[in-house]
């Protein structure tokens, strides 16, 4: 693909993203726990596994895989509102809990689980665009640690995950399609896509919206080989995270 | 476009909407009121035009349309608890009434609007698959008449809808891409897609999900193209729809 | 009972009723579904049958019947706040549901029906006076029409309904007695009665307040006399609706 | 009226009212404070002068009266659970405070009183039914006590009070219609009515419920005429009560 | 130790408690009833005995024993916002009844209690300054009542109450170290601090916070032995009302 | 002081703290972030300058400084539930965030900070005790850090911070008085105590807490004087801290 020309904010060229960083083992308490960067973007991604599974698993023999995601006040440029304060969570925050969840369920086998759940919380510690986009990314390799957790300890003896998943962002700025949208470039860009796929290069989700003016077929075409591009990326950079050995 | 076989429990071909009916003025307090059914799917839309703006929007001379949606507690096979009482809308509620708010602010002109606000309210009365296809369907032609209630009592003097707006899901079932999911096929499906396209033709939202297994460009490019041939359809539908003239 | 005279704004004389309708299985999903119209007001009203009590009734060997109660956003004048959106009921809705269920109780014998729930829901799709006894006198049918479907299944083989039950709304309007208040009369009249009575004639319940002046026992008898003979047309519509069979 | 014979738990005669205690001044922070007992049912009234209005009275010159009724966790049998911990009030509670609001209003002239509010504060300090007939009862001195003050101060130069108001309820005990029932009784009797009447004899509120079988309006008529004579009997002691000066 | 000199609001000497009186069996339903005043600060506390336990005791073999604090809403000089109300406790009640359960807690052989619990309410009728104190020297009493009814009743064998416990507080006014403040020496004191002893002396809970000016380690010694001399008295008192022998 | 002999599970002296480490700018978009750690605790402590007072200080000419205090789920042992979720924060957060904003006010003279807030927000992302003295000596540092950005900024060209102030947990671990404790001697000593102090050795708070046995004054002393030496090493390295530039 011809990269065409553009002056992104951050001087990237369209096809390029963040520079990521990847941090295992960063808390001590969680059976997985990930610090995550896209650029300025950083998301803690801890898995709990918990011996117990929600009313509507009791008795299936399946697990259950679940995700909540939360942003510390101040990870913002203004202070937002604590959401426990306010006493509920946003639309914005359920939203996005619920695609993380599913996006982690689609690579696992749940019979193969058994009777427990993978909970997996992402907090945003700093945000600069991007952070579901970081949050799924580095909610895998946490499960992924987990689940190597149980099935060392014996508590598993098959392996659970069918495949590997990472999600990013694509958007049309100035006219020209670009990848991992960092938050000056999200606010003024058009149409601002989500993409999660699996490692194999199966799509998984596809969240798509119009900001300003509609868009046609052929923009979709271009923002979603950009997407595959950079999900190829994240896999590649998941599977390096995961071969160092962490002491935990 | 060659349509693949598959027994839908419909009966429908693959590319077939279910029965479409609107009704205009269906209540008669709202400035828009539409009852719009996607087969036994049932959705009243009502359009409320009120006299101020939320306070992002105050001192700025923009308007502001959004959404709320809900399901009356017996609209499904079996009685869902009713939000009201159980004193919060799920997470799913919120995301349906932020989406059908995105998909009608696309086709309004907020400068034009001035500091006034439309608030859509969708009121599943009875559910079988697409009620938020219907709903946001549905909204527009509620808008429409509240705008044009607007602009012939001289509130306005432009109007502020720049486009029509329409939304149909497709999905993958039984490897066959179909068009308009009711409740038993969208429940056994592998991909489910909503689809928010204009009147002209621009994409405005795209939501695929896949369910069971991942899918591919292929596959996605089928579904756009059942998507794009439902809403020319709906579109056709929405405009002999606001050619009979209303007592309201 | 010779009538007064008065201008009604409905132009009504003192002792009439406004047309009603009842539409029984407006709904698919619900095993008692019906709507009914007081003139402009309409309440869909649905029965569930569930097959578990709430916890006061566990092992007892009876039932329970209960009503819950709601008013579509724009079913009013002017747009009022959705409650699932506040995350709370009014203390107006809760009186109201719990007059309903209390209403509807009245005419069963729970232990006839077996450690079973009636619930009934009653939401206002247009409002102009008058809903809860539109609601409790609809709620009857449809409560009617889910008793006779598990008689006809077998699941019950005794009829748990003693007795039918409606309700009916009088007031003081310009000094003199009306039967049925409509939105603009109920908001101008000084007293305000809503009578809930049986099919037999035995009074079930009796809401009256002195809106503006106090009133007098004579007064309150005149009202009565109006309730009563409003009841008994309620009633006699009742019988006629139930004798039309229908495919649910 | 000659007077039926029936075993009342309590020992009382049909028409005997519970001895009445009236405790003035009762604390010291608020405008009114009134302890009032109806033998073992104990509820304190205090009425707090707001120089504000709530928002549908602001600019119209005219003052409001409004109620909050509460019970301390153990006024009752058995421990019920607190509403503050709850974070919510029941159904029942809100319609006592409504129903409160609503007496105490039927006794003002809201212009007189100035945009100002008498916030009436009932809280049962221990229940054996009647508490919401103590309530109004005991309310009345408390807003009396709190409007003499703003005459003395000169805040008000005109009494916005125009009559008196008390409530009692009355019941259908083992066939025979009795005054004032206590918890035994209320918990045992078919017919439960409360009725809230001014000094001079005008009806304000009417409430009564079939609890078993359905009420006759012969049986309306008793239970009127002995709820009459107890409200004739509750005035006098109001009278009484408020003729003492305290120091307050 | 000397009493230095102050001008106390009250006119009491800097060592000096207010007048404390206790009235047991206030309220009847309640196993313990005690209503405790110092000076003006009234405070009912009642003891429930529960017979469950919260979760993390079941099965445990042990009991609990816990506390719920609440203001009426004109115990205060201007009316304060019902909790019940406002739908949440705030956050300074949630610290105190913390705070009471703690320290009745703190006398409990919860072992000897066996599985039940002791639910102590403390509710303020009338606030001037000390609730916490008087809830915590009141709730002793209360709770001793129910624990004399159980061991009476036979429920228990072995008195499960192993020390008293009673709470005063003590600050600096105008620079001198003073006893028990009221309202008007609380709002204008520098040092605020409660103090929680056993009746045998020692010490369970302690609780300074400097309001304008940090405190020495020579100030706080001068209030510890002020509190130590206040709880001694309390002691003496709850030993007195507890002889008196009540109808209870 | 002579230190007696314990074997603390952490291998510490009695009078040893954890390891303290203190990074400045540990976030970009708030006016101070700093993260520190005491041992394996860390708590990221943000401080937000607002240009707006609560509404108690409105037209006061005073600023505000208040604390929000959270633990991300998985910075436990075992997974706690999300506030944000649940609906609510526990008593247990709101005291500590209580406790932290009443420390920081201690060395605010808050008309010299003009009408302005400064926000603290406290979040845990790792527990193993002592959260909030870790809190309350973090937060000094960002709030320093943003009182010094408003000072160079020429928004306040007077020092609205009059002293520093930190904080430190004492307690007796099998008898003998130890400094800071960790989890697992948090978990087992018989009394706690939070002790917060300024820079110049003035005493703010003193909240102690007899978990088993009732302690004694001498202990209490003991207790004190670990205290005082422990901020004194604290507000050493607070001044270490700051000395370092940052690129904020």
């Amino acid at each position: 693909m011809s990269t065409p020309s553009v002056n992104r904010p951050s001087g990237r060229s369209p096809n390029q993203l963040r520079p990521v960083s990847i941090t295992r083992s960063f808390t001590k308490h969680a059976e997985g726990s990930v610090l995550i960067s896209f650029g300025d973007t950083k998301v803690l991604c801890t898995a709990s596994v918990l011996e117990k599974v929600p009313p509507h698993k009791k008795g299936s023999g399946e697990g259950w895989v679940t995700a909540e995601y939360g942003m510390l006040p101040r990870s913002t440029h203004t202070r937002s509102d604590r959401e426990a304060a306010r006493g509920k969570q946003t639309g914005r925050t359920q939203e996005i809990q619920r695609l993380i969840g599913r996006a982690l369920r689609s690579v696992f086998n749940l019979a193969a689980l058994g009777e427990r759940t993978i909970h997996l919380d992402c907090d945003v510690l700093q945000a600069d665009g991007g952070t579901r986009t970081a949050a799924i990314t580095g909610a895998y390799i946490a499960a992924r640690d987990a689940v190597n957790g149980l099935l060392k300890s014996g508590a598993l003896n098959k392996d659970p995950i069918i495949d590997s998943v990472a999600a990013i962002s694509v958007g049309i700025y100035e006219g020209v399609p670009v990848l991992d949208l960092d938050y000056p470039e999200d606010s003024s860009c058009d149409t601002d896509m989500n993409v999660v796929m699996t490692g194999k290069g199966g799509m998984i989700e596809l969240q798509g919206t119009a900001e300003g003016a509609a868009f046609s077929r052929e923009e979709l075409n271009s923002l979603l080989n950009l997407a595959e591009q950079g999900i190829q990326e994240l896999t590649a950079l998941q599977i390096d995270a995961l071969k160092v050995s962490t002491l935990h």
